[in-house]
């Protein structure tokens, strides 16, 4: 163990998150300083990794404290950390301030923390640590050969980081707009476009970064209510919808969850040969993002329903118990069995494709909200290019997004865009279809509905809402305003004499 | 003003809502001391109703000083607080302490406070105040003429406040399960059920109040989507489907908001004499409450769907200008006018039962959580008797809320019980018609719809959630639970080689 700073770059937290990217480092050249808190851990890791040749120079120190990696890093220095969100981020800070890191080094928190604790940390250790947030995504096949990486902080900090990111972060050709796959381990890509990008300072990378989360459980969501009503409609077997999927994923749909899902339908129980659907129970777990990103939008009153219809979802399947004692009970409609039409693939095909662009209009709508909130200005083109590749919700079709930002940097809502207007206004008829037979043969579909009351709410000129600022006034004095009058004029009626005078009062 | 006490009852705070409740507790013979931060607030009160004769022996007493109001009311006294909820809960509670009101005065916070606030309050004042909670439902004519009271904290306290409660608030008719009109005012009703209970330590009242608050969102916003469909489909005036609401309301639907809607439907406008409904800006207020009940169901993960909806769907109608730019741009169905239908009413009148029996469930359940997460044990036939009267929600249908709790005081989801089970399988085949209807001619009904996917999601024994682990296993390695193995038993499956076996992995 040398005693001067030889190092690029330290990584704290040997999890998985933080052995595949100390790994993917590697790949890329840098000489990477790993501490964990457990040294057994460490030791452990060295075993397996420490003799891998790193073809490009890279390479990996272990470091039995943190007096040691903060040494052994060349200044100005960049250690990223990928513990647990919550308490031990703010406890690895504290350790490394104390074993010697200034207000010089860069810590780079890699995991998904609240962006308001990213935010509240940038300001409280100024002057002791550049604390930087940044989101990860791809699990743990990305952090190995490529994230999509989202960091927030000081400019200066992202300067620092910059050249380390960009080399890890996945690749996607600028003309398709598709990923790059690396060749092998050690043999990483090189030319593409980096998915990384510079999104804010303070808490915007780890913001994003959950928005993205919101936006996967949605997609996720949609994916699994399109099984259910193809399953249902068709009668196929998993193995055929699988196949369906596969279709799909030749077409707009494209992405990495469609054709993992394509993978999964055909895929047999390793245990008992049946189709592996069969056999998982269906009871989704989640890790609290997805509840930030509902949260969120509630806070800033932006209508993200098919977020929060999906986090739902899955908090219905978790009631296992309950739903089985009430599948006895309640009523269902008579018919619910298959048709055999064919022709509800194509319809469901786009109800997916159609809700799909649904939530990423609202996923970008809800960052438009955050950013006018929390004072940030985010490039919306920019998120969407750095989510081509990397990470969960890789898709082509957010090339298509990136392009519509180019098209009107300040466009209010993606639906507002042509080449999207123009998508959905082909196949909403077909969407139509697929969520009225749902409601019709008693299939839950909460997120495609949802979605398609989203769109309709969106396009509505005239809303009841007027009934409601009525029934507000009646019982509360809540006052309204008129359509035919300047909406900062309230007004109010009495109820209890609606002959009496209509009368305006002051805000 | 006399230096020694005479009073039964303090109260702070002159808006309107705090002046209805000091004439409501006069009415009762209760000797009131009021007091207002800013004099002439109450000057000009007691000059308009200072010699307001009080049949029953009540009267107003006008303090200048908070040690005056304090040295008025009897020990224990008992000092009604109705200010905004938020800081200046807090500064009148250390404004009374200063005043000389000791721990054993019981101030009661009448406001819309945040549960979380008033537990905090609760144990914050402790040794120096009796802090306490109570939701007050109804509005202004509630406060006025009897609310829904419901009162959290100390049983001792609600012990000393309880006669004044009791004596204030609406009153129901225990056979029938309807509300008893006053008279006139200072002829208050006698006998009757009083719609105040105690709902439990702390913050439980404030709970109830909020989760009541975000059951009216959905109540609202169902019959908001009733009225669109009812005239998008029938090509009826606001006046002719006032009169639908009205026949509404001798059925099973019967309720405040129901017949308020009738009322208003067929309001003109003072000013154009065109249907006051088509002159009111279609754009919803709010004051956060049913944004605090959303919120919580996300964190306790209670699917109330149908809140937030509503609370989505007031979110949406503010963005009145996008929409109108939306409407221009976006495709609907080529068929959205009237059908001529007039079968539709009935099934739009069912959906909206059906409905609304679901908001209720979700209510409950929610407050289930409620109460598991804060330690409370919650009465909920006690609370659904409680808002029978007084309150905005007030319907005939809660009383069949508190027979299903008294048959089952345990039952996890009304819809578990077998009047509600059978009052929607009788009636969901409309309710599906209905919704599928407004998905076809494109008519936004979000919360319609995302409740029907509730009652189909409870009712579903197996959801597509299997697809969601796989997928979960597949990219985060989140692993997942089998039908055929207890639930404690994890399981994880190399994707990268699926023949390899299938892992049990360690929790």
């Amino acid at each position: 163990m040398s005693s001067t700073a030889t190092c690029d770059v330290g990584l704290i937290g040997l999890g998985v998150m933080g052995r595949n990217l100390i790994l993917n480092m590697a790949d890329h050249g840098f000489e990477v300083a790993v501490y964990n808190r457990t040294t057994s851990v460490t030791d452990r890791f060295i075993d397996t990794h420490g003799s891998d040749p790193f073809p490009s120079g890279g390479g990996i120190l272990a470091c039995r404290t943190l007096q040691e990696l903060v040494t052994a890093v060349t200044s100005p220095r960049v250690v990223v950390i990928l513990v647990n969100a919550g308490p031990a981020v703010d406890m690895v800070c504290e350790q490394l301030i104390q074993a010697g890191a200034g207000p010089e080094t860069i810590a780079v928190d890699g995991g998904n923390s609240l962006f308001t604790d990213t935010i509240r940390r940038e300001r409280d250790y100024r002057g002791r640590l550049t604390f930087f947030g940044s989101g990860i995504s791809g699990g743990e096949m990305g952090a190995r050969f490529g994230p999509s990486l989202m960091p927030g902080g000081a400019p200066e900090a992202w300067a620092r980081l910059r050249p380390i990111w960009e080399a890890i972060a996945a690749k996607v050709d600028p003309t398709t707009g598709t990923p790059i796959e690396d060749a092998a381990p050690g043999r990483p890509v090189t030319g593409g476009e980096p998915c990384a990008a510079y999104i804010g300072p303070d808490g915007a990378g780890h913001y994003v970064k959950m928005v993205h989360n919101g936006i996967e459980y949605a997609d996720m969501q949609l994916i699994g209510e399109a099984y259910h009503l193809l399953r249902t409609l068709t009668g196929h077997r998993p193995s055929e919808i699988g196949d369906l999927f596969a279709e799909f994923n030749r077409g707009e749909l494209e992405s990495f969850l469609i054709q993992i899902t394509a993978d999964i339908l055909r895929q047999s129980d390793p245990v008992t040969g049946a189709p592996l659907v069969d056999v998982i129970l269906d009871s989704t777990g989640m890790k609290g993002t997805g509840t930030w990103t509902a949260t969120n939008a509630l806070q800033l009153g932006s209508p993200a329903v098919s977020i929060v219809e999906a986090v739902f979802a899955r908090a219905m399947s978790a009631a296992k118990e309950e739903r089985v004692i009430a599948s006895k009970l309640l009523a269902g409609p008579a018919a619910n069995g298959a048709t055999g039409d064919e022709q509800i693939v194509e319809a469901i095909g786009d109800a997916l494709y159609c809700a799909k662009i649904c939530v990423y209009a609202q996923g970008f709508a809800l960052m438009r909200a955050g950013q006018a909130a929390y004072g940030w200005t985010l490039d919306f083109g920019s998120i969407a290019r750095i989510w081509r590749g990397g990470c969960i919700i890789r898709a082509v079709f957010l090339h298509k997004i990136t392009e519509a930002y180019l098209r009107q940097p300040g466009l209010a809502n993606l639906l507002l865009d042509t080449y999207f207007a123009g998508e959905i206004a082909s196949r909403q008829s077909n969407w139509r279809t697929a969520v009225a037979k749902a409601a019709t043969i008693g299939v839950p579909c909460p997120a495609l509905a949802s979605t398609l009351a989203y769109y309709d709410g969106y396009r509505c000129p005239v809303l009841p809402a007027a009934l409601l600022q009525a029934q507000r006034d009646f019982f509360g004095a809540h006052t309204f305003q008129r359509l035919d009058e300047p909406t900062d004029k309230w007004f109010h009626i009495d109820w209890s004499d609606p002959r009496r005078p209509q009368v305006e009062v002051p805000p």
